[in-house]
């Protein structure tokens, strides 16, 4: 049998921290004894247990202390950190620390240091001059200094938000069944705070948002400001760009009553075509090919956005990476700053980004498939609200809210 | 080998139709012969084929003939229909002819009589005067003269609506990924039309119209006199009352921007009780205790409705039918005249109402879930149109194309 | 302002019932202060906390207890609880309680009386023996005595099961991505164990388990004794008999790589027909017209079964309750004694018996679609488990589990 | 007004070409008149249609005779194709030639040429040697042979599967009410028939696969020689990878009782780490490291994979392309012979096989989301057809149909 002694602190009742970690303790087949719990009087006040764990054996109990990490339970005891060389370009050391998406430090010479970048299923590497850097296993190098092991590492669980809200606690989805206006006001609320404290908003877009139509409100969304930075996939640009200029060189103003011209089935090949014989989407707006749209608007504002590619895609655009790893670096090198993300009817950049994102980021996924949302918003431990609806009117009144028409395109 | 001639005629290359036979036939195991087809020139141009069947036997071939009828084919050769007596009440005689919903003529003494009534899944009662209606199993009495077997019976298959459209064709639904403000408009454009040549318009109600905050929007719709008949259950009535009742109790003004007070667990088993004490919704209305709301709307207007109760019920109100065959025959009554039913997040009494339907009435389904909407458009040969939508932003955009808020309230 | 002290005991961290009654508090616009706290050691003590609540004022606070008590928060200080006489007939006075589905206790003259049937959304009626039961609003009497407000009723919170399980935590469901072939193991176990106690089990089927073909596998379990009591609608009975007896008929074997003859559009209408003229299922039974099938089965071993009816039905069958109260009463009269019930492809009729069912019943809802799934398993606070998955292919393995073919038909 | 000539020919009626193509035409805004039209007597006789189209202008016309010859209607008068030599690398001049999957001919110096490898969304490329092959933009060079405009190229439409068929007709999805049993009994006879003719099986198989406990019935089929081809991502991978070598580790045998090991946080990071360390999957298996599963058993017996990498990516394993346009390439080169494809619980690697496969192979989509599978199954002219159900019942079930547990592993 091996024991060790952790502690959670924080609000961990009403967060669940403390009910998950007896979870974890128990489907592990260990167990538990409460040496110490202090329980807040009121709701401001935060909580603290410690609790003596017992494992089968030390293996056993390595796991589960790695496991209960992920939910904010640190080792009581702290030594510092083991710092191993990588032995080889793009692997980490046997034993290297995974890391949780948690603010977190780790312990270099009786000090705490702050890990500067959190980001979930990583290493962390010792930088020369001490700081501490989380970086994705291809990214390692022979001779970088490699956390190994659990001890010396300790992380900050996430408190819930406070306070009444029209979202739901105790389950990170929204279902279909609920006041939808009133939803929609709330994001926009959210997203008025989050710019007003100079956060910046993240929008991650799958090929749904043109198909519902909602390309025009979204545009009308980047033009007032409210989109900091853009994720997306070969698809959601190349309908966007065929949408207004198939549309503009048929003569037909894309006004709201009028329908996108539905893509005959060449047209956006035909699109990417001629992007590709420009050079790029900045290229085809110089050149006054692409007059509209929401690539148009990311290029004009100067709005930074990252294309990945999927192994489906149709070109592809040349703005879209075609290596996925340096897609996944371009966007992690845009997340500094970002302190709310809209995930709209994207499956696969959405999750891309969950997994990027550090746990604080105020996340909501919008689709009108709850089996996606739920998929979204259990993704680690992200403060990710799932919003079951359609895309087309969710950013329709979204739009309303934020950007009405005759303020931002009069 | 039983072999017989039938025919199709109408728009049966586009609507489908002898597609459909067709496959009927090989399915069956059977086979086909064209005896004579006449394609139609251009798009207003009939079509008619005659096909000579070959089945393995007798009863083969009837059931086939059964088939094929509910897709429009009739036997060439046309004797009287066969009237049987029935012999007890509340089933019809061995044998019965069962109707589908497409408009149909009985051969009786050499003259075909048009069915009064078109409903799939009755029989066929022939009355003393000599006309003809459907009738339910259960209303079928001792010495009813009943149409057996398939002789004498014609129908005339549906064409699909004529013309572009922003539906999809060939599908019985439009799928999440379509431009919703378009759609939303183009069934109000519909509902303007049937309005316009006298039509009744139908709404099919789910509790989902409550909580995703839809029914003020609905509401307006009824003062603005687009609802001519509501058919709901229990839940919706009484969420319904509910918000309009406790949030006024409450003293909290349901503006567009206000949530509706969640329930309390017993909020809505205190209203069904308050309203049960009085008697009626009718009652509850007279006496003031209820003033707005859907139902409150639909009485004080004379709106007829009928709420259909079932098995999991609370209560249930008094003015719900407890007995569901009766519930049935009250929706019936108020059937005659309905041009376009509106499916409004509803399953149960929107496949009930979409039994008893004829299948000219245009139906639009609307759900979030698509499976429950392909379930519902793919029922019968309704000309039935499913909207995968949130049914909430859906009815919100509907009221502000046909009854803009300060119009009706002002 | 108004106060009161509440107090939640047992598993309440682990069952997650603290963090709710925290949650509960904030959203009503209350607030809290613990008094006293006391922390299980390990995972078998109970735990126990008192909180003085503050709500602005009486009627707050009232509805706030109301809400509590849903989740087993019980006021610390109990005097005799109140007993109104009813005024009329199917309605409660003014005040009454309305109750959860938790394990209850009235106070009267200074004992602790345990309520007989725990059922939500009832009222609590003393009798004039001393003891007390639920009853649903139809059933209340003049001159009966009604528990009203909430003083004297305490209940008892559900812990959740102790121990590892293949089962999600923390989630009232199974996503359909999980090992299925373990959990349909994981389920029969749990039969088998129900049984071994002594317990009942309860089948609750919609007309998927037979389109999906799982009838006949359903049918072995019916035979081998693994289903005590049945509830279903016309759809599912009548589908039933259709594949026995058309399939029979037909001189077709139903083996396990036949199709089911996908029924004539009018068959099932047929089928009904006939029954209605033999007056009863079992007439149709012992008159040797159906020989075989779930129905069959469950007549002929006297399974006692309810077919609830509702407003889109066909027919009925003459088995059916028309009236859907009556219904529910005799759902209601079958239920003691069950320990598990398993929900087949139902939507209906399993929200039906949930609203029926006391919290402690082992809860299974079984169906190809999320979004029903969490409805079900998300109503009331059973201990339900919603998992997602192809009711067809789940009945096929259970029965494999519990009633090898060989070992039943033999 | 300009007009044009165009024919289709085949099972125009049953397989709903005419009707698709009549279709089309309207919602062009143009017209048609039939000018020859000759129907099959019989179920194996062919049919044929020539239709004289008006549209409003020559750009229309070209536009609606690319949509038409989607559906295999072809220009009466056919001349040689133009070819217009590239101008640049990676994109196509102006006005190319945009593919279908269909069987395709070009018309060069008066014969007509058949296209070696039809896939859609390509570009016809004539070779000096006077063969013509598709080629994606992004491989099109400088001087390549290109065709442009509509001239000159011919289609065969796709007739639908002939004869009787568990399998839905008119729609391209199976609904999750079906019997199971006897599709899965269906697809295993397909594939005998496909393999029995020479063909080959294509698997493309998402991360579900494993989670639903599904991959150990996969192996087998790849160890019985049911899979000749295997397309997946870095999480099928991994995962796979993952439940193999940690349960070995671990000392569990993963027998059919026995849950997958649910990975620790990090296991299938550590996972990733050990193969990167040995540079590939097939160094992995040869030091004896990875020692069973889908991946180690197609190392082992020589069946290709193709891993395409997508954003969401950790690692990723050293086998996975990270450029996804070389990832679609290699794909590519692996799909001459393949006459079924299983798309497995997979949306971005089935969508991407979708596009690249040519029409006449015969595929299953199998997952348990209808959206998922409707928006598979609704892609291109594919014989495309989805199974709503769970993936992890299904392989089961199929792999007991096709290879027999002690048949292969005894």
């Amino acid at each position: 049998m091996a024991t060790e002694i952790v502690e959670v602190q924080g609000h961990i009742i009403d967060s669940l921290i403390l009910a998950k970690v007896l979870d974890v303790i128990l489907d592990a087949g260990a167990d538990y004894r409460m040496v110490d719990v202090e329980i807040g009087r009121t709701n401001v006040d935060a909580s603290r247990a410690r609790l003596e764990l017992t494992a089968p054996d030390d293996d056993a109990l390595a796991r589960l202390l790695t496991e209960l990490q992920v939910h904010g339970a640190n080792r009581l005891t702290q030594t510092d950190a083991e710092v191993a060389v990588a032995d080889m370009d793009g692997a980490f050391p046997e034993g290297f620390y995974s890391t949780t998406n948690l603010p977190t430090e780790v312990r270099l010479h009786g000090r705490w240091v702050a890990v500067e970048n959190p980001e979930m299923d990583c290493g962390l590497i010792v930088l020369p001059d001490g700081r501490v850097r989380t970086e994705p296993m291809h990214r390692v190098r022979l001779g970088d200094g490699v956390v190994v092991g659990q001890e010396g590492v300790r992380v900050r669980p996430l408190d819930r938000p406070r306070g009444a809200s029209p979202f739901e606690f105790m389950t990170s989805e929204v279902s279909s069944e609920k006041p939808k206006d009133l939803l929609v006001g709330e994001v926009a609320n959210r997203l008025r705070q989050a710019k007003a404290h100079g956060g910046k908003v993240l929008a991650v877009c799958g090929p749904a948002v043109v198909h519902t139509g909602a390309a025009p409100h979204l545009a009308r969304l980047v033009r007032a400001g409210w989109v900091d930075v853009l994720f997306a996939g070969n698809g959601f640009a190349t309908h966007d760009i065929e949408s207004n200029v198939v549309g503009t060189s048929l003569g037909v103003p894309l006004g709201a009553n009028t329908a996108p011209p539905e893509g005959g089935h060449s047209n956006h090949l035909r699109v990417i075509n001629e992007v590709r014989r420009r050079g790029s989407i900045a290229a085809a707006v110089a050149d006054g090919w692409l007059r509209s749209g929401v690539m148009h608007d990311c290029v004009s504002l100067g709005v930074p956005f990252v294309l990945g590619g999927s192994v489906r895609d149709d070109g592809p655009l040349p703005d879209v990476y075609q290596n996925v790893v340096e897609a996944a670096d371009a966007m992690r090198a845009l997340l500094p700053g970002i302190s709310v993300a809209l995930m709209l009817a994207s499956t696969l950049h959405a999750i891309a980004t969950g997994n990027l994102l550090p746990a604080g980021v105020e996340t909501y996924c919008v689709d009108i498939n709850q089996a996606v949302v739920t998929k979204l918003a259990d993704r680690g431990s992200h403060q990710a609200l799932g919003i079951v609806t359609d895309v087309g009117l969710f950013l329709s009144i979204l739009a309303d809210h934020l950007a009405p028409p005759h303020h931002v395109d009069g």
